[in-house]
């Protein structure tokens, strides 16, 4: 299908998102009427620079309030139009978003809206140009998509169909079955558009919390199949309004934008039947035959993962030593060298950490920019090449593998951090990973690191981003790597407020959680700050026993945040614990979850290094399937104290 | 009264707060259980350090969802009351706050909740212990005071009583004259904050946008005042939850707390009687015998102000050559000199701004630390010594005056970003402003600044604030200065969003605007790294006529932003214009705002002064009252593409 973008949708002048928006590779885009106001080139400057950048002009918008209460208005109103179809072909467009009706003395009687709209149909078609009526979602009378329809339908002027908008009739509720009566050559423009679902007023949301498909948590998909289902087979155009998206840099913005129209195409194949229910995917043959009827372009299939294969750290000699005594305490042990290149291996149970020295490398490159931190993640695919071929198709950059010979090439994609994701082939049972050959084994080393935490692996990973971050993590996570997106929660730091949003593998193999601050000096933001972009901030490893774990790391001194007694206090008052269990709980300073199911989680939190990242030991028992949320305040007051511990240390020290 | 604020209002950890509650002269403190259980300090140490700040502890909050379902679970919370107690006990506090169940199988029929209620009321009592209960807004059943007073009223027991909230009554529209059955002995605890109106839900609403009472839109002094007539003479309690403050300066926001909760007292006192809906203020001596029975502690009254006295600017001597040739530009003239001092005074019309460059100074200082800026504002006020009385009663640190014998003194007081205010007495009809006396007048320069503008003057100020910055200004000025908040506004930059807050005095005569932007790359956003925090962005200068003042600016090449040709088409086509108005607003490349009805306001921007500050002239036509905000999309569009320009200019300088 034709994919277009409306320019209001991306931040900057007109001149700017322009060749963001070609090099992007859409079609078209709708002009959005206050770009050309603020524009200083005139009309057929832009039709120019349009043509020069391949790029058609499939929409000018919007075109507010045109129904009249009086003949005087309504005249008004028709010069006005007319001023604006002059506009248009300046422009080189022939057609015109005619929005709902806002004002509070809009008309309401039907019959009355399509003898205006009569009116001003003919003055179009006599022009060669074409209207396009949208209900807006808090339009005085007109709200619906088949509230237009009705004036569209009397009117019934080759000029005049519709526009219709998955925000207004999602935000709504509204059920686009009720397209069905639309024949698809009356549906004249589609307009695309996401959205969390936030306490606003729909106006609030609209004009703020837009997103693109994917993004959100509407069901765009169900809307477009139905669209389609009507016959519908003009462009899908992204319409965004978004506070952040008015920030972030124009080109990342289009590719992001690009990247959710293929998604949204594939979902929409294989969506098993045209209702706005999701159901079972269709069938791999079926889907191609709908989407070749439907002329989407479909994407190389997400294959299943399996679990994290290493976490990679980029270090300097100096930092990796102190790394290496921090990951020592806290159990794990250095168990192998790479065979070639400057780079240790680490391991707690099944658990594998990397830290890595090479000196000309995406690790040193990384390390040169952020400092101490993960600049890679591997995953285990059961089709490693597929999912890097789908990656690749939804616009992440290719990182070629950088191995000797006889090593495992481990081809990467860019995230949208610049840290690398790898992807690697996912062992048969009982077998070692194969990126392992790479390295020199230490034998007994790993016998000392499997055998306190028998396989520990990790259990999910906390990735710190600053605001404007989450919208592009979450559809890269969601489109790439086939993830769902899950329960938004807040986090109540003694220094601000952080909001989290975890996204997961159906089968929970994969778990990862979302953190952003605004601009507060939390926990987050201060990861954020040291490691000068987005980072990982946790990496959550689950354990078999996290109290004897954590009991015997205590007991070593190891470098685990404090748990104060009056949270214990009060875990026993809410809870009426066992009383050894509870002891247990206190000796080991592990805090304690209980779901509404009976599920546990009990868990510990690593002091972080270097105000950067920090360790978790977790155990899950009786199906928990959360992140003991209700306990961060309680870890991130921790580590406000124990921020404050180590700064009177150090003043000691100084004054010493 | 008493004065008491919770804990959960400031930011850190418990042992951060109290230091900084004692600090702003609170009586008392409510604990918040989390800060107790993130407290490495136990609850009896936490006593002793309440006790020697000289804070008592008025409540433990809060008790959650007491009444139960079923008898087991009934037991199971009396058993965790019963250890709450004892945590009182130890803290040497007696008052519980019980808020009512938010759980979805809360119990509905009043007397059940009464015999439950009953067993709580008696175990606390058995132990001189006394529980407050509260509506939650969002509470299952029981949501209004009402609600709650009728399951108190049913137990009748001397240890239970009522805790009335400001936020849950306001926030649900509930009429606070339905507390007249309460009596005053019942009413335990009263708790307060105010919230702006936001689109969210009950539950957002309250756990992110409270606000201190006077930085938000709810009538709390209505509230108030129904809650003294019942009898209530325990203390004022404040409880706020805002993102904003978790993240503010603990000590600053202790301040601003007790800035309101004096403020709020003034305004109960005020009020013409105790209905909430507001009236005419009562006479003073019926203000003060209202205060005295109500112990309300009475302020310095808020004088009317005259206008802007003058505008005064730190810079260094290049700096200051600079901007010399930029206000030249715009018309203005030097007219003066400063008899002792190294500060320059120019003039437009009746506008005054002062180039102060005096070496040991608060300028000076200013200017170290934020560059060029505006240093301080001077009021005319009608009663400038009660005017500075106020302000210090309401926590303003005051600066005393620098100037020689034969010189005006000119005390002043430090605004929320440390930049002066000085209260200046306003000038008889047809005196000069007493401030000019110490300067030594060029009469021809004058004459030349009088002529092109007679009678011009500041019309409004817009101040760019940090985010979070916000709530401190709007008590500051509402407070300090008696305006009132008027209108918010979204602001549309080409690279993010700004909001925008009116505040004005009730007849118009002083007029500010606070912009606030998160964290994006807006035009405010740059205007408050540039100042180094909070700063005077844009001076609004009324002139009597900006068509002609704009069109010789124009054509003598003053800095002013463009106005695109596509706009005044677009002007065209929305009002119709005369053709003749609308070429002299083409050719003056005036901006145009018409409001409902029919008031008119042209304007036109320069363009800024480093990034940091622009004047703005204005004209408004037919009691327009409004700030052109529907332009500001345009100016803000315009200054990018201006910036742009610079840039290349300055691209090809350093080319050629």
């Amino acid at each position: 299908m034709r994919r277009a973008i409306a320019t209001v949708c991306l931040s900057g002048l007109l001149t700017d998102k322009l060749p963001a928006i070609a090099a992007a590779g859409f079609d078209a885009v709708e002009i959005f009427e206050n770009d050309l106001l603020q524009c200083s080139l005139k009309p057929a400057a832009v039709r120019q620079m349009c043509a020069d950048l391949g790029l058609a002009i499939d929409l000018f918008q919007p075109f507010r309030d045109f129904d009249a209460a009086s003949p005087a208005q309504l005249q008004r109103n028709l010069d006005r139009a007319e001023r604006k179809f002059d506009l248009m072909q300046t422009l080189g467009t022939d057609l015109l978003l005619v929005c709902s009706n806002v004002q509070p003395d809009a008309p309401s009687d039907p019959a009355q809206l399509a003898e205006q709209f009569a009116l001003l149909a003919e003055r179009a078609g006599r022009r060669g140009l074409r209207l396009a009526h949208e209900a807006l979602a808090w339009g005085t009378h007109v709200k619906l998509a088949r509230q237009a329809w009705d004036v569209v339908r009397r009117v019934d002027h080759p000029a005049l169909g519709m526009a219709l908008d998955s925000f207004h009739t999602l935000v709504l509720k509204d059920d686009p079955a009720s397209f069905a009566a639309i024949p698809g050559d009356k549906i004249f423009f589609v307009q695309l558009a996401d959205a969390p679902w936030v306490p606003a007023d729909v106006l609030t949301h609209s004009r703020h919390h837009r997103c693109f498909p994917g993004q959100g948590e509407m069901d765009v998909t169900g809307f477009m199949a139905q669209v389609l289902a009507c016959g519908y087979t003009g462009p899908l155009s992204l319409e965004v309004f978004n506070d952040e998206f008015r920030a972030a840099p124009a080109h990342a913005n289009a590719v992001d934008a690009m990247r959710s129209l293929r998604w949204l195409e594939e979902q929409i194949a294989r969506r098993a039947d045209a209702a706005p229910t999701p159901t079972a995917p269709r069938a791999a043959n079926e889907v191609a035959a709908r989407a070749a009827a439907w002329h989407l372009e479909l994407l190389p299939p997400a294959p299943a993962l399996d679990g994290w294969s290493f976490v990679e750290f980029a270090a300097d000699r100096p930092t990796a030593d102190r790394l290496a005594t921090w990951l020592g305490a806290l159990g794990f042990e250095a168990v192998g060298r790479h065979r070639s290149k400057d780079v240790a291996l680490w391991a707690l149970g099944e658990t594998r950490i990397v830290i890595n020295l090479e000196p000309e490398s995406h690790a040193r490159r990384h390390f040169e920019r952020h400092g101490v931190s993960v600049c890679a993640l591997a995953l285990a695919s059961t089709e490693a090449a597929d999912s890097l071929a789908r990656a690749r198709a939804l616009g992440c950059q290719w990182v070629p593998a950088q191995a000797a010979a006889d090593e495992l090439p481990l081809p990467a994609v860019q995230t949208p951090d610049a840290s690398l994701l790898y992807f690697c082939e996912a062992p048969a049972a009982g077998q070692r990973p194969a990126f392992e050959h790479d390295f020199l084994i230490d034998a007994e080393a790993l016998a000392r690191a499997t055998r306190p935490a028998q396989g520990a692996q990790v259990d999910h990973l906390v990735r710190a981003l600053p605001g404007g971050q989450l919208e592009p993590w979450l559809l890269f996570e969601r489109a790439v790597l086939g993830l769902t997106p899950r329960r938004n929660t807040v986090l109540n730091d003694p220094y601000g407020v952080s909001r989290s949003r975890e996204i997961e593998s159906d089968d929970g193999r994969i778990r990862t959680s979302l953190v952003v601050s605004e601009r507060h000096p939390t926990a987050v933001t201060r990861t954020v700050s040291r490691y000068n972009g987005a980072g990982v901030q946790q990496i959550a490893i689950a354990v078999p026993d996290v109290l004897s774990l954590a009991r015997s790391l205590r007991r070593a001194g190891a470098p685990l945040l404090p748990v104060t007694e009056n949270y214990h206090d009060d875990l026993d008052a809410r809870f009426g614990l066992d009383p050894a269990f509870s002891s247990a709980l206190r000796e080991a300073g592990v805090l304690y979850e209980r779901d509404a199911q009976g599920g546990e989680y009990l868990h510990v939190y690593s002091a972080p290094f270097d105000d950067r990242f920090e360790i978790e030991f977790v155990e899950r028992r009786g199906g928990y399937a959360l992140y003991g949320s209700t306990n961060a305040p309680m870890r991130l007051a921790a580590l406000g104290e124990w921020r404050r511990a180590q700064a009177a240390a150090a003043q000691d020290g100084a004054a010493g």
